[in-house]
């Protein structure tokens, strides 16, 4: 194998920005190699390699994951996607596009809207994660809550698999049940049943412009119950999210953008069904927002204020993670629970004495209470994880799932163990096995190979 | 294992009524038994019965699918879900529905549209067919178009696996990434990985009523290009079906509907956007249908007309059937190859001398030409058959499926075989050993364990 100049990394400085994702919590190793590839064939020979030698590889995007999934293991080869970004075709008729796996998520976005269309899934990393990454990990994002995940929109995907084959599985029609769902199989596997290199889009046109509500609430719980009493409403928000004072106050020291509330927490809302159907929905999120007790509640005429506070969502992580080290988790739980799920949390951050930063996709259930230590406090860092456990436990108490959308990678594979009937971590065992029979894909990540 | 009085049946006559699926072209065995258990502890019971006596196991709904996927195979038990029929719940805030497999797709339609939800997918055979046998072959429908298919609605599944466990996987929460997508990869199986013993399936709002535009068309090809106009026009349609002569003509034939109409082929399209939204939807489907060169179309303000011709779209399989032996083709092609599909389906009729009859889901570029032959004409079920494969290559050339939603069953092995890199054969072949390493589930369907 002959791969270009500049293709490999083997410098200690340069291989060392590729140990790890955003998941620094997370065990991780100086990969022996970092590998750049720019075609869909070397990604091939570069895995052909790594089975004849036993070596781990590791497939990575923008490296923006939150649980690990890419962090480089012992002995092992980073396999960087990043160099492979081309928007290879935008179907407008079909409603399809097809990218090569290093292609930023926004840059997909402007790219179909320029003709019209629209690429949903929009997780907060979408200025920078790439879209191998969001297949990956299955991504979610503000908007899924109406129109799904990262799985729900993949059609086609060319993989290397772990027996050094590069093959398409899926198709571009509109439907199809030839086989088994590979794609589905694929998507959310988290490089471990295969390396992607080429991914087929599903597209939908471009949607009527959202009305954004926003509600202030003086505890969590009073938005938690906003949330679950807009699902009694019957209706499905374009966006539902929450950001507690902590989030907002963290955005504005960075940012200065006059956000702060007087509020513990924020509700932002967006409806898009046309016309008058816009107007009712908005009425009814206003009015799940003031029968829960909101402080205050209204529509939003000021389109510009209403970006600046769905902007402010986006950077939440970020601005918190200025502050020190951050744990990020990612329960979800069913919306009913919500309010219950946002005390349980504000009740494990007292009692471990550990700062919590909330932000949620409320409107799925997904949250993610933001694990807040000082920088170099080991003693705050032991109690944030000893949280991070509790709030797992909580979130399964109330029929939910450790992770709604960041994956398990490695700081939720107790979690998983935790969540699963062990004959069902049989099955993902027997299947991994069965697609990486080399055990080379991504070893130790989600569930390990053998028990 | 002691399993209640009446649960097996082991007469001839009664075995004999278990023996094939719809599709009487495929080859079939007499069971050597038929269960037919009430409890998921009972599918359990038989299943590792089974993998003790190596005895296959072919479990079946209500037998009304069109590729062999549940005919009975040489030595082998049917393990019928039919009476496991029960709506457990319907849970309106968290809107999902939990269903035993034997449930009627109309009937848990019913039920959750008494408490104002809505459960989408709606194959033709919805007044027969059940939710398992649904989610077996992952069915799709006429409103499938706007709103996906059976996989985009099952959260979560109990399953007897190929080991006899009893299992769940999946979730019930709106989003989670815990581990592969078993569910997914369950749904589409044909009873290949598992036999599933209960579904939750999420479920929408009811939505606004819909509006009817219906277009008559002089050529199959016209009607083709119309379905093309329509995609190209922005507009997603709720529905968007063809019928040609013949189908009406048989319909009318049995149910003296009064439908003939004097067009070689007609489109039902369906728009569901509310408000003015929907009215600006209806008028672009209908000029996409006046551009298309349609002989005669209109917005139809006569419900009770637009319901009677979708209950023909409905009708037409049995109404054809009632002719002599169908053989049912189930190609999907991209929306743009839909003209030249019909094209191709016209001219491979006339060369193999087969009377085609065509009903499709055009809006999805799924097509079901209908291949009808004279009972008794041994010759003409012979060039029939010719027929169905000179079909599933047309589609194939044009950048189809071979099936779009009634699965491989035995129908469609060769044709999943043409469609498939080997590389991906043989992956499908792993997965199948590492879920069913006794080999014991619907043996033969889909694709074969071994090469």
């Amino acid at each position: 194998m002959l791969l270009p100049e500049g293709t490999v990394l083997t410098a200690p400085e340069s291989r060392e920005a590729y140990r790890h994702d955003e998941a620094e919590w997370a065990p991780s190793a100086l990969p022996v190699a970092v590998v750049r590839p720019t075609t869909a064939e070397q990604v091939r020979d570069v895995v052909r390699l790594c089975v004849s030698h036993g070596a781990p590889v590791v497939a990575r995007g923008a490296g923006t994951g939150l649980s690990g999934g890419a962090n480089a293991v012992e002995g092992g080869v980073v396999l960087s996607l990043e160099r492979m970004d081309a928007v290879i075709e935008v179907n407008t008729l079909e409603r399809y596009a097809v990218v090569q796996p290093g292609v930023v998520n926004d840059d997909l976005r402007s790219a179909v809207a320029e003709v019209g269309l629209w690429y949903p899934p929009d997780p907060a990393s979408s200025p920078w994660s790439t879209i191998g990454g969001n297949v990956a990990t299955n991504a979610g994002g503000v908007c899924c809550v109406k129109y799904g995940v990262t799985r729900d929109y993949v059609l086609e995907l060319q993989v290397v698999t772990g027996t050094g084959e590069l093959v398409r599985v899926g198709r571009r029609t509109a439907k199809g049940v030839a086989g088994y769902d590979l794609v589905g199989l694929l998507v959310g596997s988290e490089g471990t049943l295969g390396i992607v290199t080429e991914v087929t889009v599903r597209l939908r046109p471009a949607r009527p412009v959202e009305q954004t509500v926003v509600g202030y609430f003086d505890s969590l719980v009073a938005a938690g119950e906003a949330v679950a009493a807009v699902a009694a409403a019957g209706v499905v928000p374009s966006a539902l999210e929450l950001l507690d004072e902590q989030c907002l106050a963290a955005v504005d020291a960075w940012k200065n953008m006059g956000l702060r509330a007087d509020a513990v927490a924020i509700l932002l809302a967006r409806v898009d069904a046309p016309g008058s159907a816009g107007d009712a929905e908005a009425d009814a999120v206003l009015a799940a927002f003031e029968g829960a007790g909101a402080s205050w509640a209204a529509r939003s005429g000021d389109r510009e204020e209403a970006d600046a506070l769905f902007a402010a969502r986006r950077l939440a992580y970020p601005a918190l993670e200025r502050l020190g080290p951050v744990l990020t988790e990612d329960v979800c739980v069913p919306v009913g629970a919500v309010p219950a799920m946002l005390g349980r949390i504000e009740e494990i951050g007292r009692r471990c004495d550990v700062r919590v930063a909330t932000i949620a996709h409320a409107g799925d259930g997904n949250l993610h209470p933001l694990l807040l230590t000082p920088p170099g406090d080991e003693a705050a860092r032991e109690r944030a994880q000893q949280a991070f456990a509790e709030i797992i436990t909580a979130a399964l108490d109330l029929g939910g799932t450790v992770t709604g959308e960041h994956g398990v990678g490695l700081l939720k594979r107790e979690g998983l163990e935790a969540e699963l009937d062990p004959a069902v971590t049989a099955m993902h065992r027997a299947v991994r096995r069965a697609l990486d029979p080399h055990g080379i894909l991504n070893p130790g990540k989600v569930v390990p190979a053998q028990a």
